[in-house]
């Protein structure tokens, strides 16, 4: 039985975890008999967005972890607690917390800076080469960690263009991919599907998310 | 293609919607071709809790329709615009948020009262005879609804006896069902399936959750 990491990044696509993509991601894990377990990194969220209105709501403030609890429903530890050897697969789903809270790509794009906590996790499972799956905005975020590094990454984030070119910026490759498909980037054990960031409906992000968690999990058996 | 309202109660299954059974059924009813539009009462709701702790968090204030926003990627109305005659199905997922801002069942039980807007919209789309789901917990919310009509109505919420009790106190029939099932009491058009009254994991739930769909839709059919 596989062991799987999901890392959250809050709760709602505008400053939290995508919800659809987190509960489809942990559906799937579930279905194919993996064993989960949930982290976000205990910190303050950049800001908190009222979701019916999409606007910034003045000065409140969410903690990533507590809110990502919502959709792990309690079952979820603080990432500065987890060693991503412990695990044989690692899998960031998107929404604009990914770029707000693990990391500020969103405000600085190519000069962002990770969470501390987020950079040594992703790199510890990369040296180990552990497989990991990074859905929607989240394959900025490794191309971030992973700049400078004499590694050949290959990702996708669908076909948006200048998200796109700030990942070329940080030194990965860019390849354009439908929504309904994932990209594995075999050398490196990465796999990366656009999800939202191209999906209209939420069946169109199923397809990709199921196929990311399909071939994470075989890449744990090569 | 069918027309169908998902009502939500918050996001978050301590204090609103079940998260993980809200985007099953937002997921299923996409993925069989329905067009969806969701709805929740723009009221506060009774309390939040920190979902990391389970417990209560101080005087915080949440509003049930701007955090169901985040299940529903903002796109969501005032339940209170709604007419149930405009759609051909209705699904209540569960959570606590049911049995705390829909009604008031978590804290009176059986002398519970529901949200004047929800009860409207309930009896309207019953009176209609419109299809209508309620999962985990929401079985409570149409037993209250249809309290003291002359109505045999038939619901599962799985098996625990203290909530059934109370069910059967309001005057319906509770039967006893496993989570891969849902019960279909044909004669007053409900569905009703028990997810996490009983599911220890993602993928149980589901399996009721989307016979509940398939039930509900079949439904509109006949």
């Amino acid at each position: 039985m596989s062991k799987v990491a999901v890392i959250l990044a809050g709760c709602g696509f505008y400053d939290g975890a995508e919800i659809h993509e987190s509960v489809i991601t942990l559906l799937a894990l579930d279905k194919a008999g993996a064993e989960v377990q949930c982290f976000a990194p205990d910190i303050n969220q950049m800001h908190v967005v009222n979701h019916l209105k999409g606007e910034v709501e003045g000065d409140e403030s969410r903690n990533v972890l507590v809110e990502s609890a919502r959709i792990a429903r309690g079952n979820i530890k603080d990432l500065s607690t987890a060693k991503a050897t412990d695990f044989n697969a690692i899998i960031f789903p998107g929404g604009f917390g990914v770029a707000k809270n693990l990391c500020d790509f969103a405000v600085k794009g190519v000069k962002c800076s990770v969470n501390p906590d987020v950079k040594r996790f992703v790199l510890e499972g990369f040296q180990a080469g552990i497989p990991m799956g990074f859905i929607c905005i989240a394959p900025a975020l490794i191309a971030k960690v992973l700049e400078g590094e004499e590694v050949d990454l290959k990702v996708t984030i669908g076909s948006d263009a200048e998200t796109a070119t700030a990942i070329e910026k940080m030194g990965a490759t860019h390849v354009v991919y439908s929504v309904d498909n994932c990209l594995v980037d075999t050398e490196n054990r990465i796999v990366t599907t656009p999800a939202y960031m191209l999906a209209n409906r939420i069946s169109e992000a199923a397809v990709g998310i199921e196929k990311l968690v399909k071939e994470v999990l075989a890449l744990t058996r090569k």
